[in-house]
């Protein structure tokens, strides 16, 4: 954070001109998201494929602006993978491209009501579909999140202000141009998506106090900028802190299925929040079930962590301590352990879950309803693996995020997620006695 | 706020107590809502109707400390009208018991389940109501709302903390040592509903920090607590700060419709969040509508601030200043400004508007589908009293309050609006690829 007294006039003079800087983005925002509201589906779809075809026309551009980044990034010293999620390649633009234009195809929430009901006095209510208004988007270096949530707010009728990592300001300045050239070809307005030009980190703290013109702060990116940004926003924020998911694999479970949803949840993307992070294994089925299952894990290469039954089981587990089971490893390690029974599951979940995702595997029906209600988790899931808690494999088309927060949404946000509903009362006259 | 270097060390070992209270109410309030969310809707109706023979049974109990609470009151000077709000009279209790009954009447939304839909691999998704989780509201004087709100969170599976205005210690710690035998009658956790019982300021900033255990904060009371609450909680926050509620009487309403609706919303309640507070009309129905308005708004003793043209047909008005416009009077007093057309009433309205509430009076088709769509509030309705956006009179049942953000709800919020949804995904061994 900023300490006022280290700071120098020059250093003051530059945060103003922030200040003013993003303060008048957040105005215009506002005032572009009022009209944004009002233009058809058929608009909206225009302006996301003209920016499709501004990213193919453009790409030479924007290659360009994303070699200055990179050579930073190289010189900066920056790992491998963080270049590599940085670097705006010809199939990344495919990629952005291919993703608008399924943003094209999803439907429009805008205007849609629900069911409509009639009071004692005549007045009919129901409530439409709006959008939100202003979003404001913060993430880290992945510069695709800049075209992916501009086509998201777009299709749900926001304007949105974007404030990607300061080292992708450059390829994020040249993929805004391209927007904004796209937006005033369709007629849209060209304030409907900004990108914050700056890379100074004063300038987060500035969006997240403009609670008067953004109705609401999605941050993606590690738990640290996550935390700053609740802890310094008046605005309403969508987040996900991590995700720590379970599968339970019931006494009764079919073994084979179990391996198979197991190896899928933690192997196929182990980096992914979705991913299984601790398994935990009915005691009855522990010795039938784990050292297969070892065995599978140990041809990808899967590290193993345990209790002290599953030590026992499994020579080849390292002894699992108390902080194993709140992490969140993002890699190819598993904590695993076996439980009494499915009310020592549940207890364990509630305890170190991140009300991310869970999953049993059963064929008991009793405790496969007993699991669905118990579990307070944004998405619960029997007999499938815990990696299809996504938007687009939920059905709900491209995400925005995940949300482990309860508020608006818990789970995948879709488009529908970027929009919110007001009643719409319709009389004849009547007034209240 | 509270500001560390005046602190003597009396302050901080008092501090470091509320802190340790509130910790622990939070940590309890987080356990209760777990076995909350277990119980059944009659379990938890029972509970309801336990606390309404708790009222009646306790009554002069309840009323011996209230009494202590209005002594104090008179001794601090303060206003018959907070007095008034403030007192428990005996109809007070009947409509506490009164609110708890209609509770119960209330469609119980925890395990409903909306549409499901089948994915192309099979697995069965959908979405499940669920508690929020634990609820903090901190709110001014009126000691009902311990009753209301605790009836509301409970039926919606809920734990609650309720934070009342210090001038109402004594009655809110009576109403809890009511509500917290009923739920031991019941089998409920007694810690599912929690007083704090500290009139310090700080526990407040205490109760916005336990980001980890509390899902949501409501405040409800002035715009000074609520901005207080936002500006310092790391928690979700649903609020309204106000109501400038507008009605626009266009070209050709029926302008006897428009009186009739006019004059209730400006006077049948004033000092309420739905109340007109600025009439809009058309320049071609000013002359024929606005004089006989006011004759009728000069009846019930209504203030007219309004602008040169209003002015010019009504000799009564006093001048409305730019401050009219934004003005919440709560009172007897009305802005009213004739507009060119509905282009300039949109405008105005998006200008000065709240998001509360605004109505269209019209015969014109197209005129009042224009206003639903463009109209950017909580409740828009046509031909009807603004008083109708509430959540007793939209059929929702009992209301927790009134949202003019927009993430989460938008509008008068009941039960279901103290659930969220998660999603429930049923498969037969399903993988991603």
């Amino acid at each position: 954070m900023l300490s006022p007294e280290n700071l120098t006039d020059a250093d003051w003079k530059e945060i103003m001109n922030i200040e003013d800087t993003i303060k008048d983005m957040a105005r215009s925002a506002r005032a572009a998201a009022g009209q944004m509201a009002g233009f058809s589906t058929d608009q909206k779809n225009a302006a996301l494929l003209s920016i499709a075809a501004g990213l193919a026309r453009d790409a030479v551009f924007i290659q360009e602006q994303n070699r200055r980044d990179l050579d930073a990034a190289e010189q900066a010293g920056l790992s491998a993978a963080m270049i590599d999620r940085l670097t705006i390649a010809d199939d990344t633009i495919s990629a952005m491209v291919t993703g608008l234009n399924e943003v094209v195809g999803l439907a429009d929430p805008v205007g849609t009501m629900g069911p409509t009901w009639i009071r004692p006095n005549g007045l009919q209510v129901s409530r439409m579909r709006i959008p939100l208004g202003v979003i404001g988007i913060i993430y880290e270096s992945r510069p695709n999140v800049t075209i992916d949530a501009a086509g998201l707010c777009l299709k749900a009728g926001n304007a949105v202000i974007l404030r990607g990592g300061s080292e992708a300001i450059h390829s994020n300045r040249a993929l805004a141009t391209v927007i904004t050239r796209a937006l005033q070809e369709s007629g849209l307005p060209a304030k409907a998506v900004q990108v914050v030009p700056v890379a100074d980190r004063a300038a987060v703290s500035v969006l997240l106090g403009q609670e008067e013109f953004i109705d609401l702060i999605i941050p993606r990116g590690g738990e640290g900028l996550i935390r700053f940004v609740v802890q310094n926003s008046s605005i309403p924020v969508l987040k996900h802190y991590k995700g720590v998911c379970h599968i339970y694999v019931d006494a009764d479970a079919d073994l084979e299925m179990a391996q198979n949803l197991c190896f899928n949840a933690k192997v196929q993307r182990p980096g992914v929040c979705n991913a299984m992070e601790t398994l935990l294994v009915h005691r009855s089925a522990a010795e039938a079930f784990l050292p297969a299952m070892a065995r599978r894990f140990e041809t990808a290469g899967v590290t193993l962590r345990g209790c002290e039954a599953t030590c026992r089981l499994l020579p080849q587990a390292e002894k699992a301590g108390e902080s194993d089971w709140a992490a969140e490893y993002l890699d190819l390690i598993l904590a695993v352990r076996v439980v009494e029974d499915m009310q020592q599951a549940l207890a364990h979940i509630a305890r170190y879950s991140s009300n991310h995702t869970e999953a049993i595997v059963t064929r008991d029906y009793d405790r496969a309803r007993r699991f669905v209600r118990e579990v307070d988790s944004s998405g619960v899931l029997v007999n499938a693996s815990t990696r299809f808690n996504d938007g687009g494999q939920l059905g709900l088309g491209a995400e925005i995020g995940i949300s482990t927060s309860k508020l608006h949404a818990f789970g995948p946000m879709g488009v529908e997620d970027l929009t919110t509903q007001k009643f719409v009362v319709l009389g004849n006259g009547q007034i209240r006695d």
